[in-house]
């Protein structure tokens, strides 16, 4: 399917080829307006101005209210003719042929009208015929125009609907699709206007800015297929899990607590009840200590909590705090660390484990697979292939597939600058605060220097201020 | 947009029509297959059987190749003219008029080829120009066919998209969109065959059916903007909550057992410590029964986690224990269980409060948003507002509107019957088990007669057995 029809070039086109084949001076061509009930003239040759007239009124308006064909001979002896064109246009009409055009269905859409056979002639059964097909022929490019609209605004109206679904799912992240598709299509519109490097002159056609800002609206999509705790996730504990650990050293306290009066008790039967001034006194030195090196223990593991990077004596530590145990309300000895609260606490960076992030990448299989479901006209069929690369790093080191840098379309390497500036920029993430437009460029900088964001691309970026001019301003 | 195109009755017209308007004798039309190469005949007048050529052979295949109108006045004098099919045919040709199907870009995809002029003439100008002009016709009528079945893959695509992300949200209740399809689809078809009732021959077109369908397939898409914990939710409290009740109820019993050890001790000061054995053995009474009071009140709010429903005094007895506190292992004094869960464990009826009920019942509100994003066409135009009533009952008690029953499309009655029925036998739902097929129908029978469901439907639901026409079994 091509991508544009150009009615305003293809209806002329038929027209002058009607007025041709049927020996006419000018042709008209009226388009049906339903809904006002009015014919209003596409094209009209010896004429700027639009004609509008009420269906029914006039040669043309009969012609569309009955369906059938008005040949005229002498058009000054014929009463249904209003000579009041002829009188302000200063022409001089004397044959006139009018046929409706008729779309597939046989409804009429609208009205040709040839004047002035020449040679004086009057249009004949041949001229009636010629101009009906033709008719038809133009009812079809019409009906041809609207549907490649409707085709046009289904495609519209399936992308937004999804960025509704994606917004429903986390609205903290509201905005963030349309912000990375103005940021990636002004980035590739600048791209034509460079007269140096690698992109000099790259030039993307409409549909193919279409195409870019489809995949961009949609890149996240499969973030509907990530469950919101991880997507979300903002230190290395959930919040609940870091509850249930407060709530366990709350325990191990009150077990301390315990275990010195049952020892005060124990020292009673030993030492007598005189002695009991000097065994609270040194049983409450005692559990002091031990409270406060309980409580030590709960700051460090908060501290590791934190997403920060730790230094490797850390992990160490959370290793030997392994072996902590504490007594439970039944007498069990139970561990004061789970495995898994210190297989979380030990991430080195961020705040995700090895599978929390790989559910994450994950959105960009779900967004591929819920893409290449769409049948994706020929001019878009790169939506999900641009979208699947939109993490991949220039020097393989991306996700999901790691792919090599030649293999990324240079729509995914842009679309790339655009979402880490805007993720780092968003000031609605519940997990992480809004970086402001500078350091934003330079933690850009340092990924393009390591090789992995296409450094000609976020020259671009910055020097023709993308963000200012897609985004309208800057933090 | 008007639903559907037949080609097969178009094209014959077009071709009766150029064999009149040309004097033909017979007219055949070749539409152009790119792919291989050929052209095949798509009506041929005198011939049944489909004739393929390849691009530049014979008379319609130069025509193809070239594009330029073939006018033969005389064809046994002409060497391109190949005799063998009317020596299989027995049919003689004598004039030969070919022109090439222009689409709107002018690009060839036909060739539309009229034998033997009438009179014995040849094919003149006139007649080139009316058949070229009949063949844009074609190609526009067939054009349009195409892009209105490429609208038609739109849609389904755009369909099964989106029933890939409800299933990537929600894999436990994968397959549960197609079989409401199936069922609802099956439902309508069965209506039809009615003889009696209100619903006696009620015919769904096939577009009506296919709206039905898509409504089916999409009446859950909302779940993606609803949190998964509460899509799954199978007690009063998340297990989360229960699991910190748990830990609260662990500090209680050490602060009991703590308690217990300090009065020991408090008890040896006044009684001296010849009565430690005495003082033991009346605490260890003591805390025993503190400990199983506490267990108790434990166990009962176990019994009360459960979705089941609760007497009165069940309510009584968890407001009562509101004033129970403990000792946090900071000297605090605690409530030992917090409104939130006093609230939750209240939950009469099911698992969810109120704040919980609307969230899931937002769904549908979320899945009309999402519908009335996309530009249906105007057969398929109540999709959103179908989908939308699939929860409201007759009664006017359902959700999210709670309309009147004259208000509530019949598809969506029927909608409502396949979506409580395919929920009940469901065996994938991790917070509930599946209920045999009998079972199902007695709930839904209750249902009906309780004045929700729709009766007559429901009968039909049954004794037609859609359950196994649609889905192969049940249970």
């Amino acid at each position: 399917m091509s991508a544009e029809r150009d009615l305003d070039l293809l209806l002329p086109l038929i027209i002058y080829e009607a007025s041709k084949v049927v020996e006419a001076d000018r042709c008209s061509l009226f388009i049906l307006d339903r809904e006002r009930n009015e014919l209003w003239s596409k094209v009209a040759q010896g004429s700027k101005n639009e004609i509008r007239l009420p269906v029914g009124s006039g040669i043309a308006g009969q012609v569309a209210a009955t369906g059938a064909v008005i040949n005229i001979p002498d058009a000054y002896s014929d009463e249904r003719f209003n000579r009041s064109f002829d009188i302000s246009s200063g022409y001089r009409t004397q044959t006139i042929l009018c046929v409706p055009m008729r779309d597939a269905n046989g409804e009429v859409t609208g009205v040709i009208q040839a004047l002035n056979k020449r040679g004086g002639r009057s249009f004949d059964a041949e001229d009636e015929e010629l101009l009906l097909a033709l008719g038809a022929q133009a009812a079809g490019a019409i009906e041809n125009a609207l549907l490649h609209e409707e085709i046009n605004r289904l495609f519209e109206g399936f992308v937004s609907a999804s960025v509704v679904a994606i917004e429903a799912r986390d609205p903290s992240t509201a905005g963030h699709s349309g912000r990375v598709a103005d940021l990636t299509v002004s980035l590739a519109q600048t791209l034509e206007h460079l007269e140096n490097g690698s992109y000099a002159n790259t030039r993307f056609s409409a549909v193919e800015l279409q195409e870019l800002r489809y995949a961009s609206l949609l890149h996240d999509f499969g973030k509907v297929g990530v469950r919101e705790a991880v997507l979300v996730k903002a230190e290395k504990l959930y919040p609940h899990e870091l509850e249930m650990l407060r709530a366990r050293f709350q325990i191990a306290r009150k077990d301390l607590q315990l275990q010195s009066y049952r020892r005060r008790l124990a020292a009673v039967k030993v030492r007598g009840d005189k002695a009991l001034a000097e065994i609270d006194g040194e049983e409450d030195e005692r559990l002091a200590e031990d409270l406060k090196r309980l409580d030590e223990v709960f700051d460090f593991l908060l501290t590791c909590n934190r997403p920060t990077v730790l230094a490797q004596g850390g992990f160490e530590r959370l290793t030997e705090l392994r072996k902590l145990t504490y007594t439970d309300s039944r007498e069990q000895s139970q561990p004061l660390l789970l495995d898994g609260e210190i297989r979380s606490l030990s991430i080195p960076r961020g705040t995700l484990s090895t599978e929390e992030r790989k559910e994450i990448e994950s959105h960009v299989e779900h967004t591929y697979r819920f893409l290449s479901q769409i049948p994706w006209t020929r001019a878009l069929r790169r939506v999900p292939e641009i979208a699947y690369a939109h993490h991949e790093k220039l020097d393989g080191t991306g996700y999901p597939r790691a792919i090599p840098e030649k293999t990324i379309p240079v729509q995914s390497k842009m679309m790339a600058i655009s979402d880490i500036y805007d993720a780092l920029t968003a000031s609605d993430r519940p997990y992480k605060k809004a970086v402001p437009h500078t350091l934003a460029l330079d933690i850009l900088n340092k990924e393009a220097k390591g090789g992995q964001l296409d450094r000609e691309l976020l020259t671009v970026f910055i020097e023709a201020e993308i963000p200012r001019k897609a985004l309208g301003s800057v933090k």
